[in-house]
């Protein structure tokens, strides 16, 4: 218990100074280094034990040759930050360390996780919050469960029969969607050439009348469209898809509509916001992720189904060992048959306590601050010298795409050479960023576009002042390129 | 800060009455009950905050209604116990508030996951521990890999062109296998009739001439055999496949051979249990999860491959997003293509920890105990006036199945009725039990078999003296039934 004490410590000192601008955000090394043995950090394992004081130092060395999320400035992936309820309830849930899939043996922790089901449903706007929906372990998970559980709604049999059952069925997706619904096309046995990718807006946003023109293709070619999704944040531009023109397209060809908002369904909260999700209440399914946008500790993702019964009906296996029907309560609270997993980590704890603490209003500030942010940053360098903007017009979502372009490059004409050099300059600054450790945002091509950078902003602690330093790093980093 | 010290306090003082016998393993109450707000524990959540005192005191009314799963007399589950390394791992591990998807991001844990899954093969058996595998978000989810890979193995081109690209496949299990193969089935497209339960013998292990009695048969239907699950360790018997009997037809017929040793990979850890494992060696991928024999905190398990290159070819998608070629260091190490998942929780840090400061021994001596205190059990109720055992000889495992028998129904000649009343009597020892939160273990029937107890050990905390707390208890109450 001492030793659980001393651990708290490392913790508590090393989450000060997370919050602590002058703290490096990583200190970075190859994996070579590290495999090799810094300072006498030893990653190998042995036979026999080490001392509690050799464990203490490899806590604090996997600190310290780790990466701050927390630290407010780090805006390398869409889920930072580190709040401190969540954090509480994270440490609660693993000295609990039980199990979703028995009311038996999580009963709080399942009913917790059935009311705020319900009520993120309520926010989804469909009556009363019927439906049903589930804590998964990512966003690529519960991407899987929408396309499992449409294919169950239209053709049941594959349950038994496998997919042999059905005829040639496909799905449509944003060619800027996220590559979990490609994932689950190949694992769920679809095949990812019955992927259909549609194209896009200038501002990433899924044209619908290319959806129709595709799925009336897929119908001449005797294809059965089954499943769409819309996805509300795109990964890299932060695009809404139009929701409502899509779910026109869906009611009309009777297919299933997904909305992907993992990363912007955490807008659902805000009343400024929300309206970039209009016609989310017609989805048949949403995937949102509180650990993205709304600052959960990781992971906390859930799959929400309009139609009850559908999870259960698509997934149960009715194992009697787990699932008995004679137990002396009412067995409809054990959830544990509509999963595709048996065990099941308790993601619940964390998000609720955080809701208990913020409540509704806390969240809906954080992210109006977080959009206040990017339209910061947006405005900040949409006409600075040496930035370019990736697309016109204040940003949906809380990224922001833009160029630094070096003073060697601006004077060189458009053309072939210029895009070369520029594909370069993003990785090299956040190459040298990495090792100065000062701050970290990602970067990418997209299509024909050379490597950018992607600034999201999802941290809680972040401020002007750590968007203003990000620029002027950029600037530092990138002038002599 | 202060906030979070005070949640550590509430914790070390759950956790110190939590190894203490004299304390409650459970507080029971129904669904409705605490829905409806017990003593003022409030589950909804609402618009706005409420004051850190009252989270403290939400914290404290989680555990009390909650289940002592590291109680010394919790055997319900597979995975019981609390390992306070493996906890200080985990709170650590929330602190660092990561993703495993690239080296980027969580440098440490993933090389830390590529050690010790290197280990883990050397362990299996594989030459110089060379193969792949994955840390996933449990089990079921990890025999879903299996399959996977298993079908990309044979047949890559589902991967582009769905199931229809493939003939018609079918999968092999034992009848008492866990359902998370049967759910992978449904879920990736076989479709639950192409999976064939196999027979088993008296202790519930399969028989291998009926394995390949169904593959001949498959195969004269025009069918493919293409995957057999062994289960090193089944659910409720604790039974292990014969390996290298399965082995042998697995490589007679060309079919992909999985261990899902979920539950009994840990005796590979001892010297003196791991020959129920025999032919491992052999098999082309093993589920095994820490997170259950060997005490590891929730959620914990590996998927280990022996062919190298399969789990990336079978579900990269290549986003460039995450990426990215072009990064300063070996992007080798950026694993995160090779899951089904994008984003995924770290469940490396704790179980390395707990290796650390184990050893390798460590974990022989946990698994050596917990096997001798089955044997214990065994020995100690096998001729016990009012008990009878389910399986006949010494446990494989340490699931030890029986019957308690009460004074009523010794008497009682075989037939439906004694059939009929004996099936109600475990869940009505259960029930009490749970009402009296004395201890916990779980029931079930099989086949044909009516409701008995299946006794598990994995608690690291459990003694003789709560094997004889058990036996007795079950004898209290339920000796007027």
């Amino acid at each position: 218990m001492q030793f659980l004490l001393e651990v708290v410590e490392i913790l508590t000192s090393y989450i000060r100074k997370t919050f602590d601008r002058s703290t490096k955000v990583l200190d970075f090394h190859h994996p070579h280094q590290l495999l090799e043995g810094i300072e006498g950090f030893n990653l190998e394992l042995s036979d026999q034990p080490e001392s509690l004081e050799q464990i203490l130092v490899d806590c604090r060395d996997t600190l310290k040759y780790g990466v701050r999320t927390g630290h407010p400035r780090f805006f390398n992936q869409l889920s930072t930050g580190l709040d401190i309820v969540g954090l509480a309830g994270e440490w609660l849930t693993s000295t609990a360390n039980t199990n979703m899939f028995t009311y038996e043996i999580a009963p709080v922790f399942v009913l917790m996780e059935q009311l705020t089901l319900k009520k993120m449903r309520e926010i989804v706007g469909w009556p009363d919050g019927e439906g049903d929906g589930i804590f998964s372990p990512g966003g690529a998970i519960s991407n899987m469960y929408s396309v499992m559980i449409a294919r169950y709604k239209f053709f049941p049999e594959v349950k038994t029969k496998g997919m042999a059952a059905a005829p040639r069925l496909v799905l449509f997706t944003s060619e800027h969607s996220h590559y979990s619904i490609k994932k689950a096309s190949a694992a769920l046995g679809f095949g990812t050439e019955n992927l259909i990718l549609l194209n896009t807006d200038e501002r990433g946003r899924v044209i619908p009348a290319d959806l129709e023109a595709k799925v009336i293709e897929a119908k001449r070619k005797g294809h059965v469209p089954l499943f769409v999704t819309a996805t509300a944040g795109t990964t890299v531009y932060g695009a809404f898809d139009p929701i409502n023109e899509i779910a026109d397209i869906c009611e009309k060809y009777n297919m299933w509509l997904h909305v992907d908002g993992a990363w912007g369904g955490g807008l659902l909260m805000s009343r400024k916001h929300r309206h970039k999700l209009n016609g989310v209440e017609r989805a048949n399914s949403v995937t949102w992720n509180p650990h993205k946008m709304m600052g959960v500790p990781l992971q906390c993702s859930a799959i929400l189904v309009r139609e009850r019964g559908l999870l259960q009906g698509c997934n149960s296996m009715c194992a009697g060992y787990l699932f008995q029907p004679d137990k002396q309560y009412d067995v409809t609270y054990d959830t544990g048959d509509k999963a595709i997993q048996c065990g099941r980590h308790v993601d619940i704890f964390k998000f609720w306590l955080m809701w208990k603490a913020k409540g509704t209003v806390g969240f809906e500030q954080h992210i109006d601050k977080c959009l206040d942010l990017s339209a910061y940053l947006y405005n900040k360098i949409k006409n600075r010298e040496g930035f370019k903007m990736v697309l016109n017009g204040e940003p949906q979502h809380t990224n922001v795409c833009f160029w630094y372009i070096p003073p060697s490059l601006r004077s060189l004409p458009d053309g072939e050479e210029r895009r070369q050099r520029l594909h370069k300059v993003a990785p090299k600054i956040k190459a040298m960023m990495m090792e100065s450790g000062t701050t970290m945002v990602g970067y990418q091509p997209q299509g024909d576009k050379v490597n950018f950078f992607r600034m999201v902003i999802s941290n809680p602690a972040a401020t002007r002042s750590d968007i203003d330093f990000l620029v002027e790093e950029i600037e530092r980093l990138g002038h002599d390129l």
